[in-house]
């Protein structure tokens, strides 16, 4: 019997899982600086949540959702995004009788029923952040900034965003009109996914893959702001440019989602060959009201991991996850055998990175292991030297070895390694 | 419209957080001391795998699994517990094609559907390690000690180690025999659950928490040890007791999985008036062969996280979990509004905890939030100030305030918020 996980998921290894941990602590420090807090939330969530908060006709709820009935009948959905439990959270304990905005971020699995290719899984990976209760052009800003850190700081390079507004619901109605006038000539000729929502949300007509190239012409929802969505736009993109963030307006940003209002924007990067979309968000002012909370504005982003390492691999970034041993402990002989489980476990106590071997292996073997794991220092430990109450310990950067009573090896190996540091 | 989560999750929110997030960075740094690698398997997996490697007979696989068909067909599960993903990838990567033993950890969600109460959820988190490869008795205490190190490290109290041996399957056959003739005559008096797995699986009767009592005179395995599995065990509590870890030996405790070979235990600690069981592992020499590896030997451990945190709370231990910002910015006039929030992105990003008002508040009750993020310092620029190029920082643990250059800023709160900490 051999059984493998399932398919379009992935296991991350040692090896590899060194890089998911220093994204992933670079995404917790930089939130940490810019004042977001975390939270967590299922990782599934009733279906209608989704069908509400996400959008009935987006490809991610029509298609691509993991939904099964629990053993109490109820319809459960394995999340297949972040902010919608986000919102229904803040919402349901009652987040808005703070006092100040929530800011909030995540970091955890998402999942879609997709055909898996390169960089995209079932099972995927997000950090995202979510600032609920303010409608100042300055936490839009904030929240741009925060993404773009997020990417440069790791050492992405030419990374740009691009921002557009898709207005408040006043400036989108007036805008439908004249888009459909624009769309209504050709439908029978688009795609079928286009024909059954060019009258339900036109918006996102403009975004299809299939026909996007016959769209050149068609107005832009740019054009029709109303002049309170105008001055949001514009004091964000002063922001902006004080904090000099390279960034362009697409008009043609509209994003798959329903929620959006005024402000979204997009991440891109020199990927493979070509300009990815590493990142997106955007700002959805009526929808934490249409969850079921008060109506509160808010605004987030939200960041794929996968993608993000596929970028930094594609530009040869390399993080420093390194975590050389700081001790490889070898016994000679029984009687040192037994004192070096209890002395790593003093060691490791203390503050030291040690391992031993566990397999019977020769000192030879023992000794390849210890370069293997780039230790720092070997300490050997043979039954005469036990007798005295000594060991020896060799520094591997220079072969040099010194002989150190027992029970000063803890702090030997730490004053020696902070001097190395140094 | 109003959402709720599911039944039997939790929304982990700021304020309560931060204590899983200090004991998972504690559980992460003790991995990294005892040189454990984490390992990230999917959330969920082939149900087989689990029926195969749990335990059909197990109340976790027979009542307790969300098991849904994907869009695919595919019966898959949500993970109830972290050992057979962990192993299934081991096999299924060959990592026992690696020269040391794999020393692995895992930190996640697992699922089970049973009834909600105080501590136990449907969504629950488990820390745990698996060590594959090695026989040797030192990794058995090893794997004891890092579960030991990681409650006594967070603060608990009188945390003591149940072990026990469930021997080999020889030793076990022959037990077997014996528990059969002393469980037999009392068969139709048992209760359901053991009426029907008293054949299959006579040893896990003894678990059962409703015929408990009955089970007094019973034969016990560890008086049916053969010689090479006593004197495993017998080196455990060697190096247990070198360790001057507190143990006792149980023998009652056979654990709930059927895999389970030599080496079982349990953590307890006294939590609200019971002393209870924290956490537990045990050695599992059958189940890589059985899930398609080759045939490997294994321990490890799984910590409940909600129990941990549930005992820390009973037991009073405080963490250390604040983090009172560092400055909190207030801008007074409009001019100066529009320069806060470009030199809050440069002071976040020279590593500054800095923090600003987005809800166009009055001075005073900005100075009120300051308080209550605990800033440590409060900058306040005017236009004038701002026309001078100088910025008032006050100081809020002594009310001093200085005037500092614009551009100081930055240098300025590191190296004053350097000072204080020393």
């Amino acid at each position: 019997m051999s059984f493998q996980k399932p398919k379009g998921t992935q296991d991350i290894l040692p090896g590899v899982v060194e890089s998911w941990q220093y994204i992933e602590a670079k995404a917790r420090d930089l939130c940490r600086r810019y004042n977001y807090k975390e939270i967590r939330t299922p990782i599934f969530e009733h279906t209608e949540l989704f069908q509400r908060g996400v959008g009935e006709t987006t490809d991610i709820v029509e298609k691509e959702m993991y939904t099964f009935l629990d053993k109490g009948d109820r319809s459960i959905s394995l999340r297949p995004e972040g902010t919608a439990g986000v919102v229904r959270s803040y919402a349901e304990n009652k987040l808005y009788g703070e006092p100040e905005v929530a800011k909030l971020y995540y970091i955890g699995p998402m999942f879609r029923y997709e055909q898996p290719q390169a960089g995209r899984y079932r099972q995927l990976h997000q950090f995202g952040v979510e600032a609920i209760g303010s409608v100042d052009p300055s936490i839009d800003a904030e929240v741009i900034a925060l993404g773009y850190s997020f990417y440069t700081e790791l050492g992405l390079r030419d990374v740009t965003v691009e921002i557009n507004s898709v207005g408040n619901p006043a400036s989108r109605a007036a805008y439908r009109e004249q888009l459909l006038a624009f769309l209504m000539p050709m439908k029978e000729t688009l795609c079928k996914d286009c024909q059954s929502r060019i009258e339900r949300n036109p918006l996102r007509v403009l975004d299809c893959k299939v026909d996007q190239h016959r769209f050149e012409g068609a107005p832009t929802l740019l054009e029709h702001l109303d002049e309170e969505c105008v001055t949001h736009f514009e004091k964000v993109m002063q922001i902006l440019t004080a904090m000099h963030i390279p960034f362009a307006i697409n008009t043609k940003l509209v994003r798959g989602l329903d929620y959006y209002t005024h402000t979204v924007f997009e991440y891109k990067a020199a990927g493979i060959g070509a300009i990815d979309t590493i990142g997106a968000g955007g700002r959805y002012n009526g929808l934490v009201g249409q969850i079921g909370g008060q109506d509160k504005p808010g605004i987030g982003l939200g960041l794929g991991l996968e993608r993000t390492l596929l970028i930094l691999q594609a530009q040869n970034v390399e993080l420093p996850v390194k975590t050389p041993l700081d001790l490889y402990m070898i016994a000679l002989g029984e009687q040192a055998e037994q004192v070096v489980a209890p002395l790593l476990y003093e060691l490791r106590r203390e503050g030291v990175l040690a391992e031993k071997d566990y397999l019977g292996r020769k000192m030879k073997t023992q000794m390849k292991a210890a370069d293997r794991f780039e230790a720092s220092f070997v300490a050997i430990l043979g039954d005469d030297e036990l007798a005295r109450g000594e060991i020896t310990v060799k520094t591997m950067a220079t072969g040099e070895q010194t002989t150190v009573p027992l029970n000063e090896l803890p702090a030997f190996i730490r004053s020696a390694k902070s001097a190395q540091i140094q």
